[in-house]
């Protein structure tokens, strides 16, 4: 019973399969092979444009590198006060971007709106005393689990831009949120106003394949350098290029993101019948619950993994229970109905 | 009618006087030279201990170095939400510190208690996933005209200690806060628990007098060439050492401050008594008021400098009155009753 | 015939092996696996006493996080002029250092003597004004293809721990230098001196294992935070860690780097006895000569691959042949023979 | 007897003046006062085009400020390898540069030439395995005292930009270089081909002041929001703008600039005729001989204040005499005659 984490998950046999595939005869190191050269005329036509495609070693890197390079160093960073930018990156945007700084939002559903958004922008004592709002960023899908829809994003994409500002899209989920919205990524991301987008496969079934991607590809001058010294340019380049072609191979994306969309949905209904509601709507692969200490105690003694949440990000209007804790549960392509209906009743007590 | 800010007035005379005073013979640049000594020799006596004393240009200086000596990279900073640190210093303790990160706090009165701080503390992912706090920075007196009381300052460090964090004042004003709190230098700083201390004396009353001071010496170490590659060790140093010197001498520094802490205060009963209420206490020397557009626009004509500043600050349970600004009222050593009384004859209107 | 790169070949097939092996169940993520914890006691067995071991995404990586937690910002790192660090960094060592600055020096094969360290580490104005030499680096093999005999390692180390400086190993290619050397692991770095080790496997049979090596643990303090704010804590770190466990099995590291380093012996004799003596001896898995350009056309059109090398470097002594360019050429565990005899024939015309 | 550095003088009276001059009535802090745009319109004027104007604290801001704003963090700088930026300013282009990396060039008499610097362009592995070669930066006049002639700079000039290199000054003495070349400021800088200078008047007779000067005025921005991070605007900014508009008056700069020049010319004759010829041609203000250590002993003595300099500097073709040290004499437009004629008579011994 893993909900741990998607990323806490195996590797899709068809990825590990295509990296086996490749191994075989001589590939210019750093990039400079002809797989490398095939994803990206391969990730434009996913994107349904020309798009700059660099290849990263984890999330963390594919947003800082992604951030910085739309940054000043006198640059701020707008986003969702509980983005995992804010929360879990031990300040890497801040260092990439040579001491960006990153300004929290608020906002429900671990969404903010348009209004916030510009309200925050005209903050400030202005230059030079106030650092320059230049990038806005949101997660897709949330932290919460939660998926804006495109029109969402697009509207805040247009008060961006009409205030000068890039967009910046942390898609480490973005798989999730397509399947969610039922369209295509081009219409998840460019054609929403999307800039630059952090594309991670790793937590729907790769071994480890984030890519940014610059949807203007002049935008992008000057990244070659920033990844390379950022220690981020893999020598053995094919076998990360392989992952995401293998990822992008018959809708393999596509499929494994609706797998573990449906576990969440099931996993959801589930505790639900249970009383024990979700916290926020369940659109992508992450439920959220306020679990008694006794089931938790249950779940914990029969090996369920899963991990705590902090209480403060709870909405406004729920309250927190008395002896319970908030949880957070993950679901990926691995994920069994059997895994759910255990950790269903385990949670249920009966 | 300067109520822009205590550094848009003069100089102190005695303090030109004294870097006039001083500008003869050969004296070995970069802080090489006697009256650096000297210096140095009268900071330990007037903190009543032996500290390490760096000169520097500006108070953005002297905080962002002091606090990224204070810091890994990696580092949080804790501070209040409205502080100087995190609005007016366009990122310098991000870029001087490697891209710390600055957390605000709540708190009322531009304060904020140990309560706060020790929750904001136990908050994070952990590590690695999330920065660690390292610092506590406080402002004093703070951005709001109030002043902590020693006790107050002393609360604050304890539990910061208790918890590995070291103390960092921002002490801009801090001549006005001694001057309203009528303790030592010592009772303010490192007996209340402060560990390094930004020491400036340019808003009340010197030319470009600022100082990090560090109250355990060996904490220092290295700070040197900090200081160096900051591009702020003055070569032509022994002008900058007489500033202070000048300033400390017969307690021109202490005089200065009473004259702008009573200035405020007399203003700030010509406004109430003018109906016009202070929105925080007044204890060091700024008023913040709720101005009526007609007094705006009387008290601009009539030449009148002073900000707005931004209503979200205002305290809870304050209401944004309609019509009316929050303004920020600053005075200095040079503060006349004259420009006091007819201050507030505009502002009354009659 | 691909002389291009020791990083431009395949897996090891017995590495991939185990990445798959390793394909299945939960494994919690960055590296708070069971598995991690295996190669953390395998790796201390290796080097026969406690390690802190951190694996990141490249060597680079590996180089630039090593050397800046050895570092003050305003630390100097002293290294051959000719290093990978100084020149195919793209500025990382600067970068994650915070702006160190690296200093080259010159020297015989690739190699600094004792001498020309002691020399460097004396120049300089001082402190503030200079930058602070924090730091060796040596590259084990070397550059230019050549090993430093252990006792030459300890020898160096012995002048740096001396004066204060740490002793950092870029082991990009260890597992060649051990195979010359015939020692082992802890002769080859601790027990001559090497505090921080940048350990690669990539270009030694590897997908992407590279690791920095403490080997004092208590200066890993810190460490965590480094590497994951600098974009290099892998999600899926079991496929990592299982590189290198698979590596150290019966001694495959070993094995391949044998295959690489005979491979080289057997190129430099055909070459010799062609005609085209190996400008460096040749003790690890590089080969230097100077082709002459009718044999450079030949072997380009017969699909050979290489890449051409500074004549800058060459030594003091060799005379830079008219008609020709100084070529190197990288062995690995993948070259065979008849590449070998191949490019021979080719290089001799007949 | 001071030859230890033209910043270890006075403030020449003229400015000191002028900063008491302007203590008087309100002004804007941070640089929004009438006597900064004064200055502004004043140094468009000087440079006989429009330039933007930065005031900074030191010379190593306004190097290390100017070149990171003509940088990428991968950026390269070029500059002599005996440069100040080099040798003395701690690592703080690095530090501003977000990591840049400086590449020394040699050069006969502190100056490189064009050959030298088209050379050192091509070198590298190319993007990304390089940093990119961005800015030439030279010093006017060089560290040895020399000074390039206005069609020297223009030759490197020429060739930087036919490259894609924007060109530095750093002028802590351009004053001392134009009075030796005779002609402009203009034609010292922007006609020479200058795109940023690091303007200095400190070294010549102002207590603090230093300026980032762009010719092509929409090249600085961002710049404003640069410096104030980098803790560089000073709040009380007329008493800094005030020293530069009194060392334009009445030509005082180009006054002072040849005093310090003479000063050094009859220093450098004495020696000469004493048997102490000048290492370098005697340009600007200073003088470097190698001094016997009898001489030595009897200047100290006499409390001659000097600074020895590192004998690897010495021209090719100069042998270092034993039992002499090479030293460094500066003068100022304080040095007297009979300072000089002591000076030469110790040296002489008789």
């Amino acid at each position: 019973m893993n909900f741990a984490s998607d990323n806490s998950t195996i590797v899709a046999p068809e990825i590990l399969d295509a990296v086996a595939g490749v191994n075989s005869g001589f590939a210019l190191a750093y990039g400079n092979d002809d797989l490398t050269r095939t994803l990206e005329r391969r990730m434009s036509e996913m994107f349904e444009r020309e798009v700059a495609t660099f290849l990263v070693a984890t999330g963390t890197a594919a947003n800082a590198l992604a951030i910085a390079h739309c940054c000043q160093p006198w640059s701020a960073v707008l986003c969702h006060e509980a983005s995992h930018l804010i929360t879990d990156e031990a300040g890497a945007p801040e260092f990439f971007g040579g001491g960006v700084k990153l300004i929290g939002m608020p906002g429900e559903n671990g969404k903010f709106t348009p209004e916030t958004l510009i309200d925050m922008i005209g903050r400030g004592r202005g230059v030079p005393h106030s650092v320059i709002p230049a990038v806005v960023s949101l997660s897709q899908s949330t932290e919460f689990g939660t998926v804006y829809r495109n029109e969402e994003v697009r509207a805040l994409a247009e008060a961006a831009h009409a205030r000068g500002l890039a967009v910046h899209m942390d898609g480490a989920r973005l798989a999730n949120a397509v399947a969610h919205n039922n369209g295509s990524l081009a219409d998840a991301t460019w054609k929403a106003g999307v800039d630059v987008l952090s594309f991670g496969a790793t937590k729907c079934g790769a071994l480890a394949a984030e890519a940014v991607i610059f949807f203007d590809p002049p935008r992008a001058a000057g990244m070659a350098s920033r990844r390379k010294r950022g220690g981020q340019l893999f020598s053995k380049h094919r076998f990360f290029a392989a992952q995401f072609l293998a990822w992008f191979e018959s809708d393999l994306w596509l499929r494994l993101a609706r797998h573990a969309n449906n576990a969440a949905s099931k996993l959801a209904d589930g505790l639900r019948a249970a009383g024990l509601p979700p916290v926020w709507t369940v659109e992508a692969n992450e439920v959220f619950v306020q679990l008694p200490a006794a089931a938790d105690a249950r779940l914990r003694a029969a090996g369920a993994a899963y991990v705590s949440w902090p209480q403060e990000f709870l909405p406004h209007g729920t309250v927190a229970l008395p002896q319970h804790k908030l949880i957070r549960l993950v679901t990926s392509f691995a994920t069994s109905d059997a895994d759910i209906e255990k950790f269903v009743m385990l949670a249920r007590g009966t």
